[in-house]
């Protein structure tokens, strides 16, 4: 074991966490000042011996560079990862954005070679995306299976509702995730999926059996962990069977007897973000870094107090709270692991080339992200819309705040308005467009009494939870249908809100689903409905009449 | 003269124009499809030997690395600028977003030693960080003198209403600027403070005669040429008395007669942009840049179609229509200036040391910032908003695509719903919150009869052109007042929007002012008018719940 014992105690414990930063470069452009550390605050820590930095926000051109400005702030090898379930582009704009894992569930379920070959190659585009941005770990694959259709976390990010699919799927992602030179991570252990709680809010409790996990939950990452897995991430979930006291993410049970010794898993354990309120409403900063390395956990993810959490596990080795033991074979796994990837990623080439001109989505890249559109795409009576139509252009989104798809292009609101459609949005800023009438609960004074065009971006997010539970969409279609008003419905997301709504639509309601709610999609569902005039120039008016903002 | 005649023509045309492109790395992530070349386009067009390109979105990171991916596509020096009139940030984050200019001339007012230094200061830190970014052209200062106060256009954008205060404003800036060793453009000639139609979407006319011209908008202008200005943009303006035919930016008598000869510039003429509307609507892509060149215009700035205009003006050079002379003082000015700037900047040294870790934003320019918003701000019955209050707070915005002061964590949102305020936007894709009462224009029944704290982000803005005159604000001051549910108002943006609702507005109201609408002017004028509970966190709760998207 080469862990060096002069190294000090705390630099080899801080070398345990993974911190959070902006991708952004600087301090001022950070989407979440409270969450995301200072440069400065970066710096210190690194010096401390902070061994890891999970990147949110920020372009795929910014990655790379605060990837490269970040690796020169120290000499250490680091693990620098992101949550990219859905490709790189996800989060970094200028990468690929896929459509959700479920709807490569529903693609197996029609063509399953297919969809086993896209989910490799979707896990390959991820990592070598992932790589060339100078990440060398990525945060997929998500191995829950989604039993609970509303599950307000996992929801579109499971790759199904079957254990075997689910597991199929996972682990060709994780082959060609792997391929690439990347670590990967399976989560979220003992499996998430059928939670009905957002974890990010308050801790989900389950009262699933040993027997139960083994026939559904654990099937994927008993799998994954056989096709060699680098990591697995614990979730902030109480399984009351197994442990009635603490969370998965914090128990000694589901680690090391479940995850280690039943499973045989020897690689990284890491924590689910511990800042989530699940586990920060409960215990303090420091106690729950300590619970959570003391349970069996190798890293500690976006501890609350970076400090804190050191000082804390530090005085917990040193009591003998915590055997020492316990910190080398943490460390041995992070130098393993870091080995692994090393050898297609040497810690030594500190510059990586530029990701210039059209170098990152590469080609393939492109065309699976399409066929993954084309191929997932759900439309019923297409082209019923017929332009010009003097209604409203309805959307449903969660937020307008950095929302990745409402731009000044997005093929949602551009077609539909070079269609006649005037568009309304509604989100939780804008004002009420329900009245208090079961019945009739679309306000359509506030409206106009005029076609509508509804388009519902619905997808499980975090800390957004069930809060489209409390709209009364199947009641409103029920509406628009008797007053004859319902130009066409598009759901974006959820396959669940949409098989549920279909089951009120009159068969002649022009309709679109896409799991997939970036502006590719947009733009298949909405031209697949809408039939415009033969000679409107569709290139043109798809687009917008300013040119800057 | 060192133009080489071996060059073809075409390749000499090409120098004179300055192509859109994105600051985005990748062609997916265009803003304006439409008006932002390709990755593809661009090269080709550089090789045809295009001289200047114009960036629109993208970071401060993404914008330097993009001056360099595109210098290393030619051997050629390069015009490379941006409309950063109010500093770097206004178009690139990271960079320093400074409010806008009339804040300084509304500062002149009270204290005119300190507006001029900080005039100063404002074009030093608008220089050294487009400098920094591989800027070598800021098309600013905006001279303009803006004597109507419901300028569409211009308003904000100009440095006051007085075109001696202009002038002096206007040279500070300039001097700053310059002294960073990047090209300046003085905007837009012959004056377009006074008009009432956008531009960008119509020709906007003016009746002055020279002699009004002289004594009011030409005055900033001929201060700035002699203070050896590089450029002068000239605006798509009818100016009836000048030209009856032509608007200034097509027009021999505005550029040759009045700005070369009776003002003597020698420097560079730059069209405004050939894409807007105003000149788009009337003439074909490349008569219009014809009759740019051959009234005297030295640049061609965002061509509708770059390879028109450059195979129209060759055959219009080549027919003898524009004599060959034109041509060669125009890249003659091009080279001088390109000459200039390049003792600054040498296009030799392709690679710019890396923006980095706080390195772009000095100390200095935060400073600046933070002064000019502390002291433009107006605030009117401080701490007077006492919380809690269960009241909404409206805010009106244009629009919230790519809005870069509606984050996650504007205080205009944060601090008033940790005061117990419920935020309402109201934006063109927002549901009406109009009634067609006169008296009662605001619909109560919408929003709740609940306490209203209005804030209203008004500006002039291309595009959005009067959209607001439309909105009746003081009537809705009125009704709100009346029934005793107007907890505070806030504009943000035009003097001129504040100085009526003062007007309608009781003594007794919390009320605020700043024409900056950046985050900390937010900040500023909350925090200054609402009073929180003394044990309320406000450094927390001034954040944000939910830490991802």
């Amino acid at each position: 074991m080469s862990i060096n014992s002069h190294i000090d105690l705390s630099s080899q414990v801080a070398e345990l966490l993974i911190v959070r930063a902006s991708g952004h470069a600087f301090d001022i452009q950070r989407n979440y000042p409270l969450w995301e550390l200072s440069n400065k605050q970066i710096q210190r820590l690194l010096k401390v011996g902070v061994g890891g930095v999970i990147f949110f926000g920020g372009t795929s051109i910014e990655l790379q560079h605060r990837c490269q400005t970040i690796k020169k702030w120290t000499a250490k090898p680091l693990l620098l990862c992101a949550d990219i379930e859905e490709g790189l582009g996800q989060r970094f704009p200028g990468g690929t954005w896929f459509v959700p894992p479920i709807a490569l569930g529903r693609m197996y379920a029609i063509d399953p070679e297919r969809a086993m070959k896209l989910a490799e190659s979707y896990g390959c585009s991820t990592g070598s995306q992932a790589r060339k941005c100078g990440l060398n770990w990525v945060l997929a694959p998500v191995c829950d299976v989604n039993t609970n259709p509303s599950n307000p976390v996992i929801n579109v990010r499971a790759w199904g509702e079957d254990p075997v699919i689910v597991s199929e799927l996972t682990c060709a992602f994780h082959k060609g995730l792997v391929s690439q030179g990347v670590l990967s991570c399976a989560k979220h252990f003992p499996g998430h999926g059928d939670s009905s709680v957002d974890s990010h809010l308050d801790l989900p409790t389950l009262t699933h059996d040993r027997n139960r996990l083994t026939k559904l939950e654990l099937v994927p990452f008993k799998e994954v962990i056989v096709n060699g897995v680098s990591a697995v991430m614990t979730g902030h979930l109480l399984l009351r069977n197994l442990d009635p006291k603490n969370p998965a993410s914090l128990s000694q049970l589901v680690i090391n007897q479940l995850l280690r010794k039943q499973l045989g898993f020897d690689g990284l354990v890491v924590t689910d973000a511990l800042v989530m309120h699940a586990i920060s409403n409960k215990y303090g900063a420091g106690e729950a870094a300590v619970m959570a390395f003391e349970a069996g956990s190798d890293l500690i993810l976006m501890p609350e107090n970076p400090d804190e959490a050191i000082k804390e596990i530090c005085k917990a080795l040193r009591s003998g709270r915590i055997p020492m033991e316990r910190l080398h074979e943490a460390l041995e796994r992070r130098q393993i692991a870091l080995e692994n990837v090393e050898r297609f990623f040497p810690a030594s080439s500190k510059k990586l080339p530029n990701v210039c001109n059209e170098e990152l989505q590469t080609n393939d890249d492109k065309e699976i992200a399409s066929e993954l559109i084309l191929k997932t795409l759900e439309v019923l009576n297409p082209g019923g819309i017929k332009a010009p139509i003097n209604g409203i252009n309805l959307l449903r989104i969660d937020s307008m705040i950095s929302c990745p798809f409402i731009t000044n292009n997005s093929p949602s609101i551009c077609l539909p308005e070079s269609a006649g459609f005037k568009s309304i949005v509604s989100h939780k800023m804008t004002p009420s467009i329900w009245t208090n009438d079961i019945n009739s609960p679309l306000d359509l004074n506030l409206l106009g009494e005029k076609m509508i065009l509804l388009q519902l971006f619905i997808r499980g997010n975090p800390f957004v939870a069930n809060s489209y539970d409390q709209e009364p969409w199947e009641a409103a279609i029920r509406q628009l249908q008797y007053k004859k008003l319902l130009a066409g419905l598009v759901v974006f997301g959820s396959p669940y809100i949409w098989d549920s709504l279909i089951k009120v639509l009159d068969s002649s309601i022009p309709a679109a689903y896409s799991p997939g709610q970036m502006l590719p999609a947009q733009r298949e569902a909405l031209s697949k409905l809408i039939m415009l005039a033969p000679h409107s120039r569709l290139s043109q008016s798809d687009l917008p009449h300013a040119f800057t903002d």
